[in-house]
């Protein structure tokens, strides 16, 4: 390997060129903007922390997947961010513990991963979010929800259709309506996510089998979640559900998969993911969590992150850049120039009487004080 | 260290909170859009590359600043960038070799680096550039010297200096005007870093001495030093700086000190600092150098960075947001909420019917369809 091409970057890393460099800026600018107007300010840790500290945090869930390295100074393991929102959760319990709850909080940057598998074979991406801590009730989720929708849409998603979960599903009717031991638990979320129903049977646990059937269109799916209803054990669930869904804006395909847990391993009681039409993985995913305080309390919070990369592969993302570039002659007047700059022309100048507007992709020049087209 | 409190960050690693987050986001954005409307296109490199890559690319200046750790995909040493100007430099000279020259590109993102000193402890800092691939000529030079400074002020800098400087004036003078052997060029440039007159005459090069000198406010500094001359020498490079300095505005301070190295480790003729009122350090840094184009040859470029972390400290940026938050009651009208996200108000809806809209940080709340102080 040591007569590599020394520019070839590692596998599932990448330079973004443009005009996909711009269009992702654009992005996460637009997706934060709408969070600013619903009340989140941001907040930017670092890239790079106690490896010890993310993994605490992570509760077990990908911490096989965090870039580490020792840091010589401290001689301790540090590790690359996978996740913001951990790192977001550790400064709402620490350096913001005293501000005032509920406390909305956004973020936007790179995260990385080892891993990389043949459906999502990049290591670096881009997480965006929002997180409102101090609530986990109805109404926090469903304000979570539609500003997730709100910004996939302003930065280009079409053909919205958000899926909604209930993450702690089994472990809530093990101890309640459908009885089952603690070392079966796994087992049955296991063929449950595969969608076994010969497998549910085989352990004995024929009472989950309505569950595969519970899902679908939301307003079908929950009518057959509530038939099965157990008891009541579901019921303040269900219509915490027909409340969310109720929430959602009409042009928003809503369904329902009660049992969908893979992307929701440290969420409580309610998960949602969001598709789009032409991107093939969720967009965003979020829900209901808790946040260890470090002092052995937690705090509950609601929130979501937008892994919106594939919004830039559909080409839907506007660069917020206009078409127009305007090319200034070399004895130009810079203060003309800086006028048609400040409406919003690109310029570019040139170096050298032999510069070529239309190569350098230019649309127009400057002629004394006028932009001429080409 | 195994008891220390999970929680605790690195040394020289920290969180950005409100609203300080909010002003490095918009400190970024409106200084890519001042490249931007110079023609300049933004570029995003992977946080994290093949440590030799970086490291050749960096010829040598910094390598062991590097956070390093093992690709477990690859088995190969990667490391994070430390600087964003190499990267760039591998990406239109692979990536964008076909594009038209002159090649005008943009980037911001996050460094990190090992080490930390007292004079600068922190290890991850914002970087945000602009750099001209295919010239190193004047033009170019005043472009970017301009660009940054308009880059510093619409950020919030004030009292702007611009400091000058040769890279290679020793190498230059060494093989014409007054020769060195060449194992004796770099004690004469530490004792002109030292600005070490005594050192200059114990090391015989007493030729040198004048260049101490000829530094200091531009005018008088660039006559001291074409007073010097060598012999023709230095001609062309005196007439380059002062068309460089005549091209600065007038409101901004120049200085030159034609021996400066440090900070210039890889630039070739020309170099130049940007200094502001109440920033310690330079706020940004750049010249003229060349690329190795990965074929054994290398391509000319101007182009300069901005670490703009310390006008944070200063308060000087903004963040961008109006300073009204508007309290929306729980029972409130989504579409009258969502006409006035859209006329700029930043909202905080209510999630219990406790929530104390003062408590929030709101300045006014939503009764009806109207505004109304708290």
């Amino acid at each position: 390997m040591s007569d590599a091409n020394p520019d070839i970057l590692p596998a599932g890393l990448a330079d973004l060129l443009p005009p996909r460099a711009e269009q992702a800026a654009w992005l996460t600018r637009t997706a934060m903007q709408v969070f600013s107007a619903h009340g989140y300010d941001r907040v930017s840790p670092p890239l790079v922390e106690y490896e010890r500290s993310l993994a605490t945090r992570m509760q077990g869930t990908g911490r096989q997947h965090l870039f580490r390295m020792v840091d010589p100074s401290s001689m301790r393991t540090l590790a690359i961010r996978s996740d913001i929102t951990v790192q977001v959760g550790r400064v709402a319990t620490t350096l913001m513990a005293s501000a005032p709850r509920p406390l909305r909080l956004s973020y936007a940057g790179q995260v990385l991963r080892i891993a990389s598998d043949q459906l999502a074979p990049e290591r670096e991406r881009l997480q965006i979010g929002a997180e409102l801590i101090g609530h986990d009730n109805v109404p926090a989720a469903q304000e979570v929800v539609r500003i997730a929708i709100e910004a996939l849409v302003q930065t280009g998603a079409t053909g919205i259709t958000v899926d909604l979960t209930l993450p702690d599903l089994v472990d809530t009717l093990a101890t309640s309506a459908f009885p089952l031991p603690p070392a079966m638990i796994g087992a049955v979320r296991r063929e449950l996510d595969m969608k076994d129903a010969g497998g549910l049977t085989a352990l004995g646990a024929d009472a989950y089998l309505p569950l595969l059937y519970a899902m679908g269109p939301f307003d079908e799916a929950i009518d057959a979640l509530a038939a099965i209803d157990a008891g009541g054990a579901l019921a303040s669930r269900i219509r915490a559900l027909r409340e969310i869904a109720a929430a959602i804006p009409v042009d928003v395909k809503v369904t329902l998969d009660p049992t969908e847990r893979h992307g929701f391993e440290y969420q409580s009681w309610f998960g949602f993911s969001v598709y789009a039409d032409g991107c093939p993985g969720a967009l965003a995913r979020g829900g209901t969590y808790a946040i260890p305080d470090g002092k052995g309390g937690q705090e509950v919070a609601t929130g979501f992150s937008l892994y919106p990369d594939a919004l830039l592969d559909l080409g839907a993302a506007d660069s917020g850049q206009g078409a127009g570039k305007l090319f200034l002659p070399l004895d130009h007047d810079h203060q003309v120039a800086a006028r048609l700059r400040a409406i919003g022309w690109r310029t570019v100048a040139a170096l050298t009487p032999d510069d070529d507007p239309a190569a350098l992709g230019c649309t127009h020049q400057l002629v004394g004080q006028d932009s001429v087209p080409l």
